[in-house]
């Protein structure tokens, strides 16, 4: 017996949560292209050799999904063994390895500052279990080939128009910068490979308790720690002090903060938080993450990365981007009972009689012509059940055109929510569609 | 040295191509809703046993990607040196095998009829060749639990009108019902498995000429052909003699015809053509297909196949469905440069010094709340170099919001088109963007 489930961490999306989706999606994209960013699609699959040496993180190489080499090729390969040899390709782990390479393959027809952004699918094996997936979207907005903060700025306004534009609200911006992390842990005595365990475990902030995180600490040092490493983790650092661990790094902080709060964008607050790492290790400059006041957990950030991208294109390319976190925000939006951003009204037209139908199609594509949308029921059957159909398909309105209704010239517009039916004229039949629609679009 | 290519077969999308295709999935996928069809989200991957297993065709089944094992589960397969246990997952290779899986799990959460589209990737381990890729996108929509023809209609009326929205004109829609073809084949002497060969050849005629697809036939059958098979090579059965082949089918497809007639669809023409096939061998009655005046090859299709999605739900659920060929949709309309359909026009705002910054991207968030798209340089620069950069990635429209003009209160709209330069007053600013920006779309 053949299971019809999808494997094991994998999900299908229909009706209104697929519709969530695809509005947020839209809207994301729409925003980012309405800054100017230019949208990349890249293959899903990478050749597996690019994705193993990418450096993307051995945690990240240890969950590619493989894909086998065909016909001589795998015959050829299969007595070795060896996974890596009888596989080509792999699934993108994630959508900055394939940026890098494209910007290495097609630099003559990038021109630099390059606003891009990147949404899709991509693909990690990890242990499935309850809210993670194998598969999963992200949506990533970079400027590549500008140093200057105004990269910075450009991404972050980008990022918080997006979750605006979703509906969503709440959302505070943390920022750090790396210098200043790297200063921070060699003035603690952190040197060499212990400024990467720093790092590390300051990242584990948001979940383990600060005491437990200070004698972490200490252990990796091997000695008692300073007394202004608590403040730091506590985000008690002052930006005038940030400038005296790191000059630079402090005043593009300072810089950064002042611009963005003097931009009034739609996010509760813009912190400086000393305690900021964000994951990878290819951050070079500043980092940022996008905090929601009802969730403990970050729904996106991101950093300067100055020596990822030019790894395969033989010349250093700086870059910084954002990238928000689209699964969390689905939930988050799920939440919110954000459905009637998602949902704008449909019209139901129910088919009384075949004969009617070539009408009520013609109908039904001019009120599309005014922008409305507009659902002809497809099949033939007792109007009791497709009445039944539109009120279990949450449609709110639907237009009675009967034989009755078409030869008085007089249709019958009903509205399940309050449960009134109204006559109307076939000639005003638009203009109080449009009227009622505009309206109901703000329930 | 590691290639920075794609894998064989594989694309990347960028820039303004990238954005040709953006736009013509928002603009379907828009179109898709306005009819009131949900969109459907599936995974890339399926259970192999699913995809080797679901009647998709041998043809299909040989060009799956598959996707190996992992840790003991592998280590246990690699021995037996059989791909097919090695191998776990497999890219899916149409969309139509996800959705007859997504009706027999999700049965309880669909309610029929089930109107949906579904836009994605699918994969085929072709070999790679010129305009043959391994990865490209489908789009179907469909209707799933509706026996009448009310189903066609629709999904033809929504294919349409999605072709429409996109600027490609010039479609003509050919129609045929399976039943005719066998009814036709069987009247002509073709009985039992050799139905299927007459069906072959048929569906070769727009590849072959119809003197060798006569011979071919003549072959098949064993013995020389009734004089009525040329007629129908030809395309010259009347609606009246497929009636008389098969009465059912035949009013249908008089039904068909003559009610898509009376919409007046954006179509160039809805033509009767007995020799019409396409290929899968699961439809069942109408089949239809999209041909345009310039090209000699189809830009979509579908038909009805009501035993399909029932072979995983447990009960007969008939369908009907038209999928449009996006890759062919995407070059034509780059043929037809149509790109100012999809390309509205952006504002570019040059930062001529960063202590500008924060008034340049406040002015620019104002403006895009009016629903311009506008792209800040997002780095330090040499104002030469900025203008060049505005010329270069095609930007028409350049406001000059210098120390002077902040200062004045008179900005520059500079217009690369014409040359012009014109100073507008920072209170007349958005009034008069919003002009130009309103006529300019209409170029």
């Amino acid at each position: 017996m053949i299971s019809v489930h999808p494997p094991s961490g994998f999900r299908d999306f229909l009706n209104q949560e697929a519709k969530r989706r695809l509005f947020l999606m839209n809207q994301i994209s729409h925003v980012y292209q309405s800054f100017g960013f230019l949208p990349l699609e890249t293959p899903v699959v990478e050749n597996l050799d690019l994705l193993m040496g990418g450096g993307g993180g051995e945690e990240n190489e240890k969950l590619i999904f493989k894909i086998l080499k065909r016909g001589e090729k795998l015959a050829e390969a299969l007595p070795s063994g060896d996974e890596n040899r009888i596989a080509e390709f792999g699934l993108r782990f994630d959508l900055t390895l394939p940026l890098s390479r494209v910007v290495a393959l097609h630099r003559g027809k990038i021109q630099m500052p390059w606003k891009v952004f990147h949404i899709g699918p991509v693909w990690r094996a990890e242990r499935a279990q309850k809210g993670r997936y194998r598969e999963f979207i992200q949506c990533d907005v970079d400027i590549v080939g500008a140093k200057g903060l105004g990269a910075e700025i450009e991404v972050i306004q980008a990022a918080a128009f997006a979750l605006q534009s979703v509906g969503a609200s709440g959302f505070e911006l943390r920022v750090n910068d790396r210098r200043l992390i790297q200063a921070m842990a060699e003035k603690f005595g952190f040197t060499g490979p212990k400024v990467e365990q720093f790092a590390v475990i300051m990242d584990k902030k948001d979940k383990v308790e600060i005491s437990v995180l200070l004698e972490q600490l200490r252990e990796a040092l091997g000695e008692s720690l300073p007394s202004d490493v608590q403040p730091v983790l506590e985000g008690q650092l002052t930006l005038d002090q940030a400038v005296e661990f790191h000059a630079e790094a402090g005043n593009d902080l300072r810089t950064l903060v002042s611009t963005l709060q003097s931009l009034h964008l739609p996010l509760t607050g813009i912190v400086f938080d000393p305690s900021l790492v964000r994951g990878m290790g290819y951050y070079t400059g500043p980092v940022f993450e996008l905090r929601h006041a009802s969730a403990g957990y970050s729904f996106g950030g991101g950093g300067r990365y100055d020596r990822l991208i030019g790894r395969w294109s033989g010349q250093e390319v700086p870059a910084c981007g954002i990238s928000i976190g689209f699964e969390r925000l689905v939930l988050l939006l799920a939440e919110l009972e954000k459905e009637s951003q998602s949902d704008s009204p449909i019209l139901f037209l129910p088919v009384f009689d075949e004969s009617l139908r070539p009408r009520i199609c013609a109908l039904a594509a001019e009120l599309r012509g005014l922008g409305l949308s507009v659902d002809v029921f497809p099949d033939s059957g007792k109007i009791k059940n497709q009445f039944r159909f539109a009120s279990e398909q949450g449609y709110r309105w639907v237009l009675v055109a009967g034989e009755n209704e078409w030869s008085s010239g007089i249709f019958k517009l009903k509205d399940f929510k309050s449960g009134v039916e109204i006559d109307v004229q076939s000639e005003d039949l638009k203009d109080h569609l449009l009227k009622v629609f505009s309206q109901s679009k703000k329930f």
